[in-house]
Formats: structure tokens, sequence, C-alpha cells
């Protein structure tokens, strides 16, 4: 994508249209119309004297309706309105300190602008980034962005895949939180979605050939990634992916729904993408991450592409959420009919995907493959994400579904694993705010489309009560975190149980070897106890969970020369106890870890030993 | 795919209708009607005493209209008539000693059946089959005899994918037919067509959900690969294969159009088919081959499954003919804009894909992915196929577009490439019948849909004449082979040279090496030189190829303590000549082949060494 670019004086505003005949740059303010130059490459282009930052302009394809640029830098004034020329050269970075974090290190903290704070902006966010860092987080991983129709939107319906969300305070509200995130240590990912745009205010079919007839996703017509003239929508897609990288520093991308992407032609957008990003990484010095979420449980979308992978560098992995989920909600297997066992989960956290070719009823079909080979840093895991509250009729957490005990599991299940741990926003205080799913249509036929569509889709999954009709804003206002409930009675306990067991990921070094190949597992009827080992077995880790409302107990293998320490247990005040017997006793939903090496008590930091009550 | 199976003195009968209720097997000439059991894993089947081979049948899939079995063995009566019961272990087959052919010494012939004798049965083509094993031809691949609407089709219309085209003459003589040819060392390939079928006479729909929402093939909706109960459709394709490979013998399949089947799941049909294929091989201990037609130009075609690949052994390459079309008709160049320069045929022959990343005005994107790298046998090349003539209007073959000299020439580029080639019927003598498109449809909407369809295509293709209606049966008829020619004139003089070539082709070490390691090319203003050699140089050929109506000369590189043999020639009468200066003369569209190596008189066979003029 070749972009509208600022000269000293002047302005090139370039568009692709390969199929057009004329365009004209029309720029409202001044009522000035200027005919553009088509070149060869499909792309008009005009340069424009006297033209700057601010300048508002629409196109007009071969002399119909005025349309907004498809690659718009920002809308001030939303989806109907003029495009904004952006000078981000303006913008003064103070990050040149940031070189980035490994990716086995990333804790994500997933966050929608909209919600986390009363105002709804980027700019608003930056004075809770020190909590999150003190809660452990070290990357937030922002939903999506891009201009979408009205004042509130979870995001994917955005039809401007360059622009900022205007409500969100538009490209410099989001510099500046990149910027004050980087400051502090935080890495900041993008969610965006290349599958499909948002049906209100699309305009790319006014200009090019954009979507595809030969493929139909959920949402309508695919991108047409290989068809005639597919060339101008990869360099579409690609550019946009370097826009985000080089004009936000932002520190990579979790692409939505890839399943819906289509490509079958010889070089994919996944080609491009990785040669792409290869080189920017190398020119830059810094790490640049891709992110799956797939519907596959493929591990072609972490495999390298000249292995016929996608190439991703880690990808969301939906089979460990539901298999814990429906452990801990008895209720939940209504909805996820098709996990259930202790074994299942027990699988999830040692090989990947729960399915991995088996017969899935939900799907009517054999489904995936095996991930047992692959590091634990290609998988991200979560027992909650925007989806899953957004999918309820009432957007109920996690946290309003089970109690106290099961979120203190849980989340131990989570960031002890050998997995990349995601939060959502709130999640670390057991926040109880419903997430709603909610949008701001103006198109009346949309509206009613949305509504009725979401209303059929619950009725599918059985729900009992009708979901709420997106359009209310109260679903937006309810929507919003209480933030000062993180200092109060169990809300406090949870978040400094959240911050333990991150303290306990970051510095035990059994935790930290994501390669998997250092991990068992042992079922009791309702124990899962995950053993990690070093190379020589001389230092040991056990971690126990008693996936059970009875209490329950396990046999820890003992070996006369050592002791068991236990460094983390979710249901004693004790802050430590050697353990010398064999049987240790958990209550209703408790976990606990034990250390093999007794020295364990003196390297690891204090705060990790330290139990919640304690505080 | 489960079949219906014949045991002593009962036959149980076999459907897939996952979705269906019920399901009744009705026996029209008996006049019973029998509910059938529903198993768990969607099939439907019943066991009835008293009924075996010969058996007609119908289903009625929920009491509604009698139905022919989709995977119906035989359909006597055609398409709208019930199936028969076939007892595949009656036939006794004679061609115990076959164990197959090398899949580098394959040299195909494509054959319609219905237009390759007057009768246009498959046992009508025995008799010729020793005429073609005296041409050099060791493989014949047959276009598809699935059953297809009416009496004549090209056979990509099909609809019953187990049945043999019942005017073919059913099952019993494809058999026959087989039998024959692996007695005489000839091996035989089937075209298949697994991505769409025919639009009269689809019962699939009535059945089972074969077909997915999601694609769009150029035909109507693609095979539902990956979408729910898909692993029956999945167990459809695969026992379709292994129905071709164990109950008719068959040696491989080429594949039309792989690149209209769709299939994102981890586990596709290709990594099915691969695993199914190679287990089958191993009991069987003969090879079982898949080519592709694939309008991708990807290498991906024939890359192993677990390094992302589809797996295919080989794959048809249309850029070959493309590029030496052009070269030899100037008004190819109508069709064919992206082709016409000499290098291109020069890239064509040395790496493969002409088109490998570049920019193609025809299909307005970059297209392909460089094959440099594979060996030749992953390729088929030829001058025509079915589709070339058939896609003219008037159904011209190459043989009535040029002349006698081209033709040789073109012969000789594809018999002495480092390819697998392919001889479309009647190409060895230059028959110079059309190969029309026809049709023998039922359905009056069908047969116009079909006519108007084919107008705008040949429209669009800036065709200057209008195409015939298809279901024209004079068509037909035109384009049967006239065997007798072979005997006359300049037709016996073009089939002499193609015996000559290939001879040439199977005993010259330098020709018989198809890792295309040892090739380079040499390009003069119409000269393309071709040289291979061996490791040492100590042995090496040229090939000199003028694509000129005007005479030109080539520079032969000569070292003293060697003399060039000229070993072919298509212009000369001379049966062998010693070259001993620097510089060779070819006439308009000669070709000839030098040998560096002095001792080569003597080790190639006389055939190879006698000119056409001299018989």
């Amino acid at each position: 994508m070749q972009p509208t670019i600022i000269h000293n004086d002047s302005c090139t505003f370039t568009v692709w249209a390969p199929e057009k005949n004329s365009m004209i740059l029309h720029l409202p303010d001044e009522r000035r119309s200027i005919g553009m130059d088509k070149c060869s490459d499909g792309y008009f282009r005009i340069k424009v004297p006297g033209v700057g930052a601010g300048q508002r302009y629409f196109y007009r394809p071969e002399d119909q309706a005025d349309r907004p640029d498809p690659a718009s830098h920002y809308q001030p004034g939303g989806i109907h309105g003029p495009s904004e020329v952006v000078d981000h050269s303006r913008y003064s970075w103070q990050d040149d300190k940031w070189r980035g974090l490994p990716l086995e290190e990333l804790i994500f903290y997933e966050l929608h602008v909209g919600t986390f704070t009363k105002e709804g902006t980027c700019s608003a966010i930056i004075p809770f980034l020190d909590d999150l860092v003190s809660t452990g987080i070290n990357a937030i991983e922002l939903m999506p962005v891009a201009q979408f129709p009205g004042t509130r939107n979870w995001g994917y319906d955005g039809t401007f895949l360059y622009a900022v969300q205007n409500t969100y305070g538009g490209p410099h509200a989001l510099k500046q939180l990149v910027d004050a995130c980087h400051q502090r240590g935080l890495a900041v990912f993008l969610d965006v979605v290349y599958n499909h745009v948002g049906a209100e205010g699309d305009c790319l079919p006014f200009f090019g050939p954009y979507f595809s007839d030969k493929y139909q996703t959920p949402w309508g017509k695919a991108f047409n990634y290989d068809g005639p003239w597919s060339d101008g929508v990869k360099d579409f897609i690609i550019g946009n992916v370097l826009h985000w990288a080089d004009h936000y520093h932002i520190d990579g991308l979790r692409l939505d729904a890839v399943h819906e992407i289509f490509d079958r032609n010889a070089v994919r957008i996944w080609d491009l993408l990785h040669t792409t990003l290869r080189k920017w990484q190398q020119r830059s010095g810094r790490p640049f991450y891709l992110i799956a979420e797939s519907d596959l449980n493929s591990p072609r979308i972490v495999a390298p592409p000249d292995r016929g992978g996608y190439g991703f560098d880690t990808q969301w992995m939906d089979d460990f959420h539901h298999a814990l989920y429906v452990l801990l909600d008895k209720d939940g297997i209504k909805h996820y009919k098709d996990f259930g066992r202790l074994e299942q989960f027990a699988k999830a956290y040692t090989e990947g995907f729960v399915h991995s070719g088996e017969y899935v009823t939900f799907r009517y079909r054999r489904h995936g493959a095996a991930a047992a080979g692959l590091p634990g840093y290609q998988f991200v895991v979560f027992n909650q994400n925007h989806d899953l509250p957004g999918n309820r009729p009432q957007g109920q957490r996690l946290s309003v579904l089970v109690d106290h005990q099961r979120l203190k599991l849980a989340a131990a299940a989570v960031l002890l694993s050998p997995y990349l741990p995601l939060l959502f926003m709130g999640e670390e205080y057991g926040e109880d705010a419903p997430f709603y799913f909610f949008s701001d249509h103006q198109d009346q036929r949309l509206r009613d489309e949305l509504r009725e569509g979401r209303k059929k889709e619950f009725e599918a999954f059985e729900w009992s009560r009708e979901p709420p009709d997106p359009q209310d804003e109260g679903l937006f206002i309810q929507s919003k975190l209480q933030w000062s409930k993180r200092e109060q009675g169990e809300y406090r306990l949870l978040l400094n149980w959240h911050r333990q067991l991150i303290t306990l990921r970051k510095t035990h070094p059994l935790l930290k070897d994501l390669s998997r190949n250092n991990i068992r597992t042992d079922l009791g009827r309702s124990i899962l106890a995950v053993h990690r080992h070093n190379s020589d077995n001389s230092r040991q880790l056990v971690v126990v969970f008693n996936f059970s409302d009875q209490p329950a107990s396990y046999r820890l293998a003992y070996d006369g020369a050592n002791r068991w320490v236990r460094i983390l247990t979710s249901h004693t005040q004790l802050p430590e106890l050697v353990y010398t017997g064999e049987e240790i006793s958990l209550p209703a939903w408790g976990i606990g870890a034990y250390d093999l090496d007794d020295t364990s008590i003196n390297t690891l930091r204090p705060s990790a030993l330290t139990m919640p009550s304690a505080e």
C-alpha cells in the first residue's frame, strides 16, 4: 500500500482503484475538486501543493458520490465523514530505549479501549498502566481500534483498517498510549481483522475488487487474496501491518479468525507477511509477533511458510479454555458438550489441542491434528477473553459463574501453564461487571439484522434467555470496569493471588521453560498433578489441582534424600511448610505447588511465598 | 466409503445419508420396498437374502422419490435409471505379472473412450493397443469414465463417481481393457473429477451434505471437504480412489482441477489420500500415482503433505504448452498474450513454470512460484491435450494449425524434454479430425445454459467464430479418430518421427535422467539449444531447435579431442553424419540432436538413427 505522503509544502494523495477510469480528490472545506492521474499499477495519485496535516478530503470514484479514503488514517467525524491527512512525523516518540520482549516472557492483558475506563479513550488508559505493571502484566493486547460505525463497538465491525477510532482519541491518542506503555516495559499488541470488514460504511467496493465471490465467511464476502487484482488487496493488508509497526510502534498483531482468510495461490498472503516482517525485524532490530485466532486446531498455523505453514509465532488455544471451564462450571457442558473430562484438560496442558483428530459432535466431523511436538510459547491460553462473556446473553464473566476458590484455581491453571497466558481486562481482580456485546449502527436494517441474528444464534446454542438488543447504550455503560474494586475484600485477594502466580511464573526456572519437554501429568479422580522437571531431574516442581467441591489427596513421590517444599497454595495461611510425608490433601478447588529442591525457598523471591490472606 | 457387499447368497446395501431419518431400498423388478437401518456413523445398511450381482435397485431417502445409489457401480440405463449390483470378484484377472512402471519412465497417451474408436467402447480399444505399444507409449490416461448424462460427453459432467459409463461398456469392459493393457506392459491412468459433479442427474444432495456453501467453483458448489459431515464426503472420495485401484487395477489417477478443491481443515483430503495410498502401495507392492491438474503454478502441489504440500507425484504443466504453442503459431498470441518470447520456452524447459511470480495480464495479478529445484518427473508436458482443441470453436488440433515441420518440432520439444510427456490420442500421426466439445444432456434448461455459456466464454476470449451447439451429435461423430491415416503419407512419417523420438528418449542416458541437474539452455535469435551432460561432462548431448520459418545456424562448442555426432534430425535424409565443424545450420523449424561422445553411434539402437524419409 503506497500511502498518502506529506512533503514540506505539499501532499501526495494515493488511492488504489484499478478498474476505475477516473478519480477526483475533493477537498470539501475549500470546495476544491482535483482530477487524479491513474498510474499503470492501478493507483491514482496527485500531488497537491499547500496541503498538509489536518486537511480533510474525500475521493469521488468515476464522478459518483464522495467517499472517504479506504486507507484513511483518520476519520475525525466517523465512518461517513471526510478523511483527514495525518503527519506521523509530527509525533515525538520517547520510547527509543524500548527493544521489545522475548515471546516466551509475554503475559497478555486483553483490553477494550471503550470500556476499560469511564472516558473510553486511549489516553485515559495511561494512568492505569502502573497498576498493570505491578500486577506483572507485560503486554497489553488492544481489541480492534480500526474506525468502526458509531461510538461503541467491540471493534470487529471496523471499516477503515488504517484509521484509529475517533472516539478512542484518534491517531495521536494511540501513539501516546503505546509510548507510555513502552516507557514502562509494556509491549502493545493490536487485534486486527483481515477476514472481512463491517457492513456499515464499507466504502472499499466503491474503489476496487477488495472482496471475493469465491469464498463466503460467516460475516459476508471474504477478502480477495487470490483472484484478479488481488496483488492490490495484498498490498493493502501488508501495508496495514507495516502501518501499525512503523507509525504506532506496535509490537505485534493478533489476527482475527485466520481460518476465514482464503488464499490458494502459490504465493499466499502468509508468505508475503512472513517475508515482509522478517525484513522489518532485521531493519528495526525489534521483534514483531503475529498471533493467530484460529478455529482449525492445526499445527500448520505456527509452521513456517517454507514448510507450508501460515508462519504465525503463536496461536490462541480455545480448547484450553473449554476443557478448563467445563470442569469449573457444570452448566458449561450445555454449551461445550465435547468437553468435560479431566483427562481432556490434562491433554490441553501437555499436548495442546484437545481435539487432535477426534470426532467432535459440535462440528459433525473429525477435528484438528496433534500439536504434541510444538513448544508451549506457540499457544496463548486464557480462562476468558472478550468472546466468552460477550457471547453469553447476559455478558457474564467467569467471576459471576463460579466462586472465589474456583477463580483462583482457574488463574493458577492459566498462569502456571507452559503456554503464554492471557488475562481479559478486570479478570485479575474478579471484575463482576458484565461484558456485553454492543454496537452503535446507524443503519436501521443492519440493527434489525444484528438483533435477529443474535437471537437466532443464541437459540441455536440453547440459551434460555434472549440476548438484549446490542444497540442499547446501557449495555456499553454497564460493561465498563469498576477499577476501584481492586482494593476491596475478595477482589483484592484475587488480585494478589494473580500477582503471586505471575511472580512464580517469572522466577521459577521450571515454569519459565516453555519447551514442554519437561512436563507430565498424573490424574486422580478429581486431581490433576502437573510434574515439571529439569533435564537431570535434580529440580522438580509439582502443581496439584483439585477439580472437585470435595477435599482430595495426592501422593507425592518421596525420595529420602529430598524434601518437598510447598511454595504456593490457594488455601492456607501458612507462609511456608516443609512437607515430609507422602500424601498431601487439598480442599475443594484447592491448588498447591511443591518444589523438590530444598534450596528453592531461598532462591525464590519472598513475594512468591506470601500467602494471599497474609497481606 | 463402505461399499455394497455381496455374500454367497445375500447382499448388504449401504448408503450414506447422515441427516436423513429413514431410507428405503427399492427393488423395482420385484416390486419390493425394504426399510433400511440407520447406523450411528450416518450410514444406512440392510442385508437382503437372495440378492446378488445384476440386481437393480433404487434408494428412497425419507420416502421421497426413487434415486439411484450415489455410490452406484453401474447404471445400466444411464443416470436416471436404477443402479445395478456388481460382483467384482467374478472378473478373472490375467495381469498377475504386472508390477507397474517407474514414474520417470511413463509416456502418457490421453484417450477419450467415446471417440477413440467407431464403437466408442472400452473393449473396442483393445485391438489398437499393440499399435500404441509399437509407438512407444507405455501409459494410457483415460478421460473420465464415471457415468455421465446421455451417450457422449468429455466426462467432466459425470454424476456417479463409482460407475463406469454404460455406453462405454460398463464395469466389465473397463476391466477387460485394463487387463489387456497390463498384459502388454501398458499402465492405465484414469481422469477423475473430485471438484464438482455434473448438473444433470446429480442425486448426491438428496442423500447427504456432499457440497459446501462456503466455496464456489466455476461449475457450481464445491465438494464439502471441511464443513459439518465432511468425514463422510472424504470417505466417499478416498473410497473412490481405492475403488479404481482395487476393482479395476488402475495404476494412478489424474485429478481434474485440484485448485477447485477446498479443504482448510487441519487434516485435509490430501493428507488422508497420501496416508491411504502409502498403505495401499505397501500392501499391493505396486505403485499408484496421483497426477494433478492445477492452475496454481505452485510447487506445493508436489510437495509432501508433511511439508504442507498436496502430495501429488506429478502435475500437468500448462505453461510448457502455452510457451511452445505461441512460438509455433503466431495467431496463438491472441489467446495467450502473456507468452510469445523464446526465453519463456527456455525457462519452461529448464525451470518449469514460466510464470513463477510475475504479473500476468490474463489473471490481473502476480502468478505462481519458482519450481526450479524440482525434478523433471514432477511435471507432465504436452503440446496438446483434450482441452486445447476442445476449447477452440472449431475443435482444431495442432495438426491443422501448423505445418508438418512444426509438428515435428513440437513433438521433439515434448518427447526430448526432461519432463513426463503426454500425447493426446491421434497426435502421434497428426490426426486432423477436430476434437469438439460435445454433450448429450436431456435437460433443456441445461442445454440452453451450456450453449449460451460457451458462446459468452468464446466471446470473452475474442474468438471470431461462434462455437457450435455442443448437443449436436455430429460434433461427436466428427471428433472420432481416423486410425487408417496412420499408414498414409505424412501421417506415417510423423508417426515414425514420434517412434524415433520415443526410442531416443528411452535409450539415451542423458535423456533418461529427469533430475534436471544436467540441463542448461543457450538462446539465439530463433535458436534454442538445450545442453545435457553427465556429472563429469564426459557425455554431452545438445538438442537444437530453430523456432523460425527462416534457416538459422548455431555454433557448437568444439573440443579437438571429440567430435559431435548428429544422432537425430528432422530435416535430412542422411542416416548419420559426423559433424566436425563449429557451426551447424538448421532449416525453418528444424531440430537436430548432437552427441559429443563418438561411441554413441554404436551404443544407441539403430532405430534411433533411422531418418523418417528413409522408411
